[in-house]
């Protein structure tokens, strides 16, 4: 506790040790991850705090995690124990708006939702847009290089980002990247860090890139399929189409039944799946009319065009729907898209053989599923269904696929990394964990 | 010599030791640098051939060049006094093209217009087109992230690699990425290696991302500005309208006159810059139209519109004609698009002090700025013109720019790393390379 003294001189009161409140910090969103007992709490102002914090933490050679608003789903910003834990929520301004040049700089600990909306008073919007837009944090999102609904039609949070402040491990303070559209200056730090998950540094600034907000109302789009596998091949049809969709997600039926069983809203349960999305711009109604038609040619057997985006609110509650449920256990494995129907098929197979009801959602547009399986919250059941995501993640990579798509290994995941991963590849994560973060100290054994 | 009989006998005639053979292969497309004088070239034409050459080197601790076309203007690609090159030019082929997916895979020596055309068989297109498109390779593309025309639409060559095999210094074979929309698995292991400039692994296969061609007919439209900087404001009104062109580039009055000495076209000589670019889809023409409606509400006092694309002409004629007049030098720095005219200001200031002429052409859309400047084939000449275009560089950096946006560092912008890039990005960059270059055979003193 000597030790402490020495960072507390330096923090006062951002440094917290009341055990009450270390462990607020102390997990994330993954539920079935026990967290160490952390020694103290640093609440960062500022990136000279996360400096001091770094330092500290290097010479007592202490582990650290790193946390915006501990929406992770992965155990990335889970507690160590004796660790000590760097809170990022303090650090929450916009500190730059640059219209002209769609440009904003801000602290990590932004609340997403709250950047966009800064950027659509000027016509702007910042893409990524994780389902937990309202509760994470800009600095969580660029860590874990998150996805969400928008990255079908532009990308993931990397293509958003520019420029990164970023604190090392000893406490230095490394800056990549630059405000121009491109730049071929030394090695591309800027993408290296996004996606580290807390391992290589601590993002204290980030200058992400906006885009103007399409003109017109958008148009949402659902099409009901009698199976999953048509509305598989819809999805190969669309992205190969000439109209294409803002966002593309896909829900099975009982994912469906799942939602409507939390918030009923008299949705059309489909036999098999359904197809939601919306377009945009002045021709999104044109649009909209081109995908519906290329629905009902893979199978569709009805579809409905709206002027609202109700129709994309089912799929927004999934998540609350399945954690209404109790147990949520789910993989968020990727495939290239014409691999869709595919891995649909095996997935009823594979739910089939094991005798457990499996239900799908899916950023469909960008090949990414959602598989949740339904099973009892005992340790045989979470055994059983285990299993199943076991099974679902090995199809998907036979099918040429990820094991992880959006949320990141953390430590849940991490046991499937050779599955996907070449001995020569893992070698060279760990040499370049290695080179930047000699003593192990940020997020230790965790992502790679 | 007795040391290269060991890799002779791995290689047998795809090691080449004639030192008229080795001449071919020691240069790249920068004039001014001298090549060190290779014991051999590997004319690879496997990945296990680039395996057994980088094994051997790395044994040796010989220093190794690696080169696709030697298309490159910054010196990456020259040899080594007593080194190896690794020729990647008889690894041509294209391996798989993925249709539904929109990939292909192909060996690094494939001709970047070459897989272009393959793709144009099937209603898809390779989005990077550098102006060298015709001779150089994807490999070369990729290890310097090559830029080009298209950029304002559709990215740099790093958004269009998806996954890469890559033969490590030690000869160990890696993969990276994948071939999913989506993948947050681990480091981001390909864009650390895209624009690596042969320094951290040799690219022996690449995963591309293509993109269905936009039907209708293309147009492309002109306008004619009395100032530059009138020019620079219309590109930042273009960028930030509703019709987004497919390219954007700008070509000042010096540059134009130097092409139609080159090749008369009776192209009209504006009083300042031309803006040129080209938009596509159904509604190529309505964009058009908003687009040079933007230009004479920014000033222009002329504009035009056409199918033929026979006005890009003009720009895709500025490098071989800069080059028939002899001395080229040139930069290529970018800035945020807001600040074009700015620089465009600061360059006619530059040019007065200095009294020299200086030509501009730029991928507007992007910021990106190839100044060049006239001056005389000799020494005293040399220095004049580096001096003019350090003061341009400097002011790029003032705006927020860069000191290199497409054509990479190699080892002709290698003293301008500093200008940029802080000591701690210098260093974390250095721990990098050791770490997976420890013997620093791979291109080395270069790009970082």
């Amino acid at each position: 506790m000597e030790e402490l003294d020495i960072l507390h001189r330096a923090l006062g009161s951002r440094l917290v040790t009341e055990a009450a409140e270390i462990a607020k910090y102390a997990r994330d969103s993954s539920r079935e991850l026990v967290a160490g007992a952390a020694q103290a709490v640093v609440l960062a102002e500022s990136t000279a705090d996360v400096s001091a914090a770094l330092s500290w933490a290097n010479a007592a050679k202490v582990p650290v995690s790193v946390r915006g608003a501990g929406t992770g789903l992965a155990g990335g910003a889970v507690a160590y124990e004796g660790g000590i834990i760097i809170s990022l929520e303090r650090m929450n301004r916009i500190l730059s708006l640059d219209v002209p040049n769609r440009l904003a700089v801000v602290e990590p600990g932004v609340i997403t939702a709250e950047l966009d909306a800064a950027a659509h008073q000027h016509g702007l919007f910042f893409p990524p847009d994780p389902a937990s837009a309202r509760t994470s944090t800009v600095g969580g999102n660029i860590a874990t290089n998150a996805g969400g609904l928008r990255c079908v039609s532009h990308g993931v949070t990397s293509d958003a980002v520019a420029a990164l402040e970023v604190v090392l491990a000893d406490g230095r303070i490394m800056h990549t990247g630059a405000r121009t559209r491109k730049n071929v200056v030394g090695f591309d730090l800027t993408s290296l860090l996004v996606g580290s998950e807390g391992t290589l540094g601590v993002i204290t600034a980030a200058t992400v890139r906006l885009k103007p907000v399409a003109p017109g109302t958008p148009r949402t789009f659902r099409a009901g399929f009698p199976t999953l596998e048509s509305a598989g091949d819809a999805v190969t049809a669309i992205v190969n189409g000439a109209a294409q969709p803002e966002v593309l997600e896909l829900m099975d039926a009982l994912s469906i039944e799942i939602v409507e069983s939390y918030f009923p809203s008299g949705l059309v349960v489909p036999e098999g799946a359904m197809l939601v999305g919306q377009t945009v711009g002045v021709d999104a109604q044109a649009k909209a009319e081109a995908i519906t038609r290329t629905c009902l040619d893979a199978g569709a057997n009805e579809v409905e065009i709206s002027e609202s985006d109700s129709l994309l609110e089912a799929r927004r509650l999934s998540n609350p729907a399945l954690n209404a449920r109790g147990l949520k256990l789910s993989c968020d494995v990727g495939v290239p898209i014409a691999a869709l129907s595919e891995v649909f098929r095996g997935i009823g197979e594979i739910s089939r053989q094991h005798g457990l009801r499996v239900s799908t959602v899916a950023h469909a547009g960008d090949g990414n599923l959602h598989s949740a399986v339904e099973a009892l919250d005992t340790p045989d059941g979470i055994l059983a269904a285990d299993a199943v995501l076991d099974d679902i993640t090995r199809l998907a990579l036979t099918l040429g696929g990820t094991i992880s798509s959006e949320h990141g290994i953390g430590s849940v995941k991490r046991h499937e990394l050779p599955w996907q991963l070449d001995a020569v590849t893992l070698d060279v994560q760990r040499a370049i964990k290695e080179a930047l973060d000699p003593h192990g100290i940020l997020t230790p054994d965790r992502a790679i």
